[in-house]
């Protein structure tokens, strides 16, 4: 008995695209991997092979770099609708796109000659440091009418070294945490927003611009929030972020607790005043959280 | 401004758990990583910090261990409905769990001695070496009323040297692919799959058999088709699944194209007749899609 | 000042190709990652850029490729020294050759038909699944006049559940650990072993049989080893692979503790009768060791 | 025939230990990762089990961390030195220590209070954002006589977008390559680095200084190098290490070159003027070399 067929979608995944602009007195990189998935009549090629409605993987590779000549790109979210708004466009047969991107920071080398002098230094205006911190996110939906924008950032590791306690939780028979009046708190901040933008009559976003700030945002709101559970810490900062942007409409956090224990020294004569802590890999808590603006239905997926 | 909490949830994550099974003739291992996510009235903790309707992510690992003790592990979905419906029904705070549980296979080391003679040979009952084949999934969520649970497949990675064709796709202006009557398909299979299942009412599922069956479909399906897409491929695994285990009612599988390149080599005088190949990491071709029984409504999350 | 180059070495690594032989009544397929280092003249292009003396690494990638076309891979150390000798042999700059392999598997996917009947069934010739177990290794160095072979395995993670014990051992002012008189026993096996072989006037190795069997013996000796120490288990091992492959000459094994710590019950009423185990990352413990001939200079590098 | 067991080390790998030191206005942390090796008398607990010589790994676990509660951590250099004294002194069986350290750097989190106003204010002296970028690496070896430093550091990824050629190389029947006279240079810098402090007779090295200054060192000398081969920029980058550091005496660079290929636009009727390229992962250029003082024997080992 045939089965029915669902919701399915393809394209080429993990494009890596380094575009180098060089009209300006210095260099300017970006850095990104760019994802491709479409949707649409496309029940022949699963049903018999038939590929007629098919856009190849390949093209929308080969797009994304030509895009990328043809427009620049301004910013990820910026090249990521002008993909998504060409695939369904263009293709009767394809309705839907999502085009997912990673981007990775680079900073400028400065040499001991470009810190004291003049800084379009020609020796310097070309060489670059990876920024290994987090890693910039963005995904674009678009139906062929509206379009769905969320940004994000994974792998930006923070740490307060006191400011965090943990108690009067539930004690059940499987219970044996010790209450904590001062503890590190570390995690990786994983997080997801989604704007409120949705198409060209709307007016348009500074993404580089917004994205600096949220980031500016998150971190301040970690630092400054003096934490009782690792759940107030992510809704402070979700709430930082609505308050601060109003460009965004909703943020999702995930947090993994990334426990730092101390070590009982007791047994070697000496006392661990908060000093010495073993930072443990598995398992660690996680702490996932969606925090919105009033009568907006969120959307950003829960995991 | 504060602003709204949306969808939450909190858990230990990856508790890495062995068990020993040593009452028969032969030692039989299990080897987990469980990850626990609640959810419920939980408002408290994110907005004040207080923490009473809190049970520690502490607390869930004990509970995996002091489970694994208790109940032993028939099954990774047995032990999982166990723990979620522990969770939810003995804690008023917590409504809803979702349990997620990833599987590593270890096969059993034969000697010379035990192939040549009676197998429960002591000196080899005990002794394993782990399968590094695909992982075995399985997510359970609870809400005190039904159950979920979809089980799955990741990193099966399989390939045809021939029987696969690509051609007959639309060309535009940035296609430059060349249709290919014979070529290697090569993927790796990451599938997940719903049981019909929700509740004690219903007839217990087998799921160390269900399991080995569904594999057993999915790669003589792969083996079988002949393809002319990767989507023609993936529809006939779905349906072969959905024809042969009546306890499934839905699939979703997630096929990157792992793409092997004829190399070039006639600048060398040679002529290259499918015999070599570049495998390529990135980027690559990703095919997605669902399929189910008819009047089922397909709830696997579509990434 | 200007200071001294020392031993250095250049090549492209990382060629991943898969060859498939199609000309017996079933394919075959070898899927290698293949690395090539060069050393020799080569002092110009370190201290003036002047690059007459360097063959490109693009150049060595071709010609990894035209000669899987050409001579076809037997086994990854036949082709290891076919490529060793070619870059010595007819480059005058080049003094020395390194090729590194790695070689990943694949078994056969087997169908209901293919199980039932003659064996060579059209239908499942072509069709394979990756094995996920170990890495096969090999490193092979010529300088002109003597090659050496040195071949291993990585990623072999084995398990016993009991015969291990550990006591006796010093104890100092930092020492808390219990002695252990039956715990679980599991590593991962990464293995080097060189071949006596150094040239054509030596007998030809089998390689495959030979990879084969030193397989099997590390896998018997670590299951039939009553073990009080990993270092004993480690030497049993090295000395079981040296007194059955006369090729072989030396072996040096590095074995991480991968630990299985018994997990308290205690606080929830439960015994542990070594059934219960968490499977630790990190720290591990980390055993070391070679074990050679008599009379043998033992030349696999110590980390 | 019993084999004869040579080299052999061991110890626990990986420990990961967090110190914050609280006493100043301002939290400070050291965040390593460190591996212990020992080597001696340990023939008895290979060849038959007897460990009245074994140091358990699990207390050199333990002296790790009550080290650091003791003596603090100065420097990840001057710690290591610390605890391979303490074995190899301490224990008449062990001869040899090894300490590897991993260090993981952290930035401070500034906001907008501190950032406008004096800077110890106390909301941020506790709060940090994990540095993404290099690793910092230091390997230290005492044999009860002298010291062995050689610190380093990995995953130092840095690009020029021009500056960079490379032409006049050998080309045989297998090269395909093309001459390139203004390519993008990029790289992962792994280097090590070996100090000629051997023992306390000799005036201390501000280990935490030489670093940050090697490192700029690394970047300046990638930056300012005009390249012909990657092996030039290497020995550039090794030359002006040791001509502005004069406690190495030593240092050895492995670069892959991290190949960025000129996408081709022309089927789209586009020109790409070194604006557009593909990064790509494998296979990649590998460059290795020593850079060493006239006179001084080279001890880095060579991979």
């Amino acid at each position: 008995m045939p089965m029915v067929l669902g919701q399915n979608q393809y394209g080429k995944a993990e494009n890596r695209i380094v575009r180098v602009r060089r009209d300006g007195t210095r260099h300017e990189v970006k850095d990104l991997n760019v994802s491709v998935a479409l949707s649409g009549d496309l029940a022949d090629t699963h049903l018999t092979g038939g590929n007629a409605a098919v856009l190849p993987t390949d093209t929308t590779k080969n797009t994304v770099y030509a895009f990328a000549q043809e427009h620049g790109i301004t910013s990820a979210e910026d090249f990521a609708v002008l993909l998504a708004r060409h695939f369904v466009d263009s293709q009767p047969t394809i309705h839907r796109a999502r085009i997912r991107v990673e981007e990775y920071g680079w900073n400028r080398i400065t040499t001991a000659d470009s810190r004291n002098r003049f800084i379009g230094a020609d020796e310097v205006r070309h060489s670059f440091v990876r920024d290994g911190g987090e890693v910039r996110t963005t995904e674009v939906g678009y139906d062929g009418e509206r379009f769905q924008i969320i940004s994000g950032l994974t792998g930006l590791v923070v740490m307060n070294t006191t400011a965090s306690e943990f108690w009067g939780y539930i004690k059940d028979r499987y219970t044996t945490l010790k209450e904590a009046y001062d503890r590190i708190l570390a995690t990786e901040v994983n997080a997801r927003w989604r704007f409120s933008w949705s198409g060209d009559e709307l007016a348009p976003v500074n993404f580089e611009r917004s994205y600096a700030q949220v980031k500016r945002h998150l971190l301040e709101s970690f630092a400054e929030t003096y934490s009782y559970s690792l759940q107030q810490t992510l809704f402070a900062m979700g709430n930082r972020v609505l308050n601060n942007r109003p460009e965004i409409d909703e943020i999702r956090l995930s947090l993994p607790n990334k426990h730092h224990f101390l070590v009982d020294l007791e047994p070697f004569g000496q006392k661990n005043d908060n000093e010495v802590y073993f930072a443990a890999d598995r398992p660690y808590g996680l702490i996932e959280g969606t925090v919105h603006r009033e009568g907006v239905e969120p959307v950003i997926p829960v995991d």
